[in-house]
């Protein structure tokens, strides 16, 4: 068992029926901003910078809206679900605008990391809708 | 001149018309992150720490909320409008929502950091909407 | 291969000799950081939450220092390595800290999600020793 | 009377005789988490971009740094003093190194935003080292 499900188990409040998707959406949101802040990283080392600054800007905006996101999903006590919503909504628009810009450069310029941080940012957006949609409920 | 309005004044592709707002809800973002990472501690020190659980849970959210659209808002090269919206709006919620818990404690249990900190967060919320809005036109 | 290590593989400067290492810390800071975010909600769950305020602001100093440490680590051109060990030592003495705290109530409250965190910190407590170690050489 | 000002004095458990340099540290860390984000942004839009990228990446280090250095700093309750000064310790060097990459682009590229973000380095990495010779004390 990873060390996070254990965390989420051991809670005294576990989450319920959202359990799951409160964990897999803490996991896409830590691995979607560690990756966008190593694309940036990567991008600046690249010969063609100058084509990558947008890249690199969307990359920074999605790594500091997957963190707070991420922070505030894992305190449990979700009493108020429609700053959650919106918090969800905003991070699954980070990721789809950065997973867009990504993959234009992963085809256009060949860049491997942009490839991979997209497909990071799709499973990161995917897991946002599914939670977001589970709070509605 | 404060050192962010010169930061914002020299950057090479200036916020125009938005510019005033951007610089306010910077400001007002990284003030109520600051005041809520303090009231959270602050409630931790209080003898009654059992009935400020949730007041320290939203002071944690909303701090990292506000860090993350103060960061975002930073980097003027606003592309992609529609995400900067719901993450304006998110942190509006989560002001508000932090202000109302704040300002319960200040009344009920004559917490002054609380009170302090809820006028903060009001400040912000209100910097959030009137960016948001802007976006809008 | 996990995203991480594709992330770095794919990097135009890869981490040479220090590559595993790196990777390792960056994984052991996001992992900390999640577990202290989770342990602190946690605690302030409990009903002997007054017991357990020293635990909850070690655990957000520990995850804030932790985050701050793998985004620095995450950046691979380290060209400041004072800079780099000092915070790799920061990190190890908050990670040790929150670990002595967690152990505690572990041991006399017999608190499953510090048992855990304490773990976790002292993973990402050697992980940030052995790095550190390795920008010396 | 600013409003951080406030926060720390009305805090059950006021820092005594290191409340104005706890005080005047959070507010440099702040001012210098801002600047460096600001910085790092106005680089990105350059048009010699590609001989910035070194200091986009010493800013993005900086602003991590310094804003886990506040938060820190801003949880009165410091009983662990080592890990404090060591977090000083690294952010005082965090902040020279950004200062001193800023000051040459903006001497030989007469780049304004970097000879203000190097003026506000400068002034965060004296305020840690003042902060951190008070811990010794």
């Amino acid at each position: 068992m990873s060390h996070l499900t254990e965390m989420l188990r051991t809670h005294p409040e576990p989450a319920e029926s959202n359990g799951d998707l409160a964990r897999e959406c803490i996991e896409a949101c830590s691995d979607c901003a560690e990756a966008c802040t190593i694309c940036a990283d990567a991008c600046l080392h690249e010969d063609e910078v100058e084509h990558l600054t947008q890249c690199i800007r969307l990359n920074m905006d999605c790594a500091d809206i997957c963190l707070a996101t991420g922070r505030v999903i894992s305190r449990a006590g979700h009493t108020d679900a429609p700053t959650l919503q919106l918090q969800l909504q905003a991070c699954q628009h980070a990721c789809e605008t950065c997973a867009d810009e990504c993959e234009m450069h992963a085809r256009d310029m060949d860049m491997e990391h942009c490839r991979i941080c997209a497909e990071v940012c799709r499973r990161c957006a995917a897991a946002c809708e599914r939670m977001a949609g589970a709070l509605v409920a």
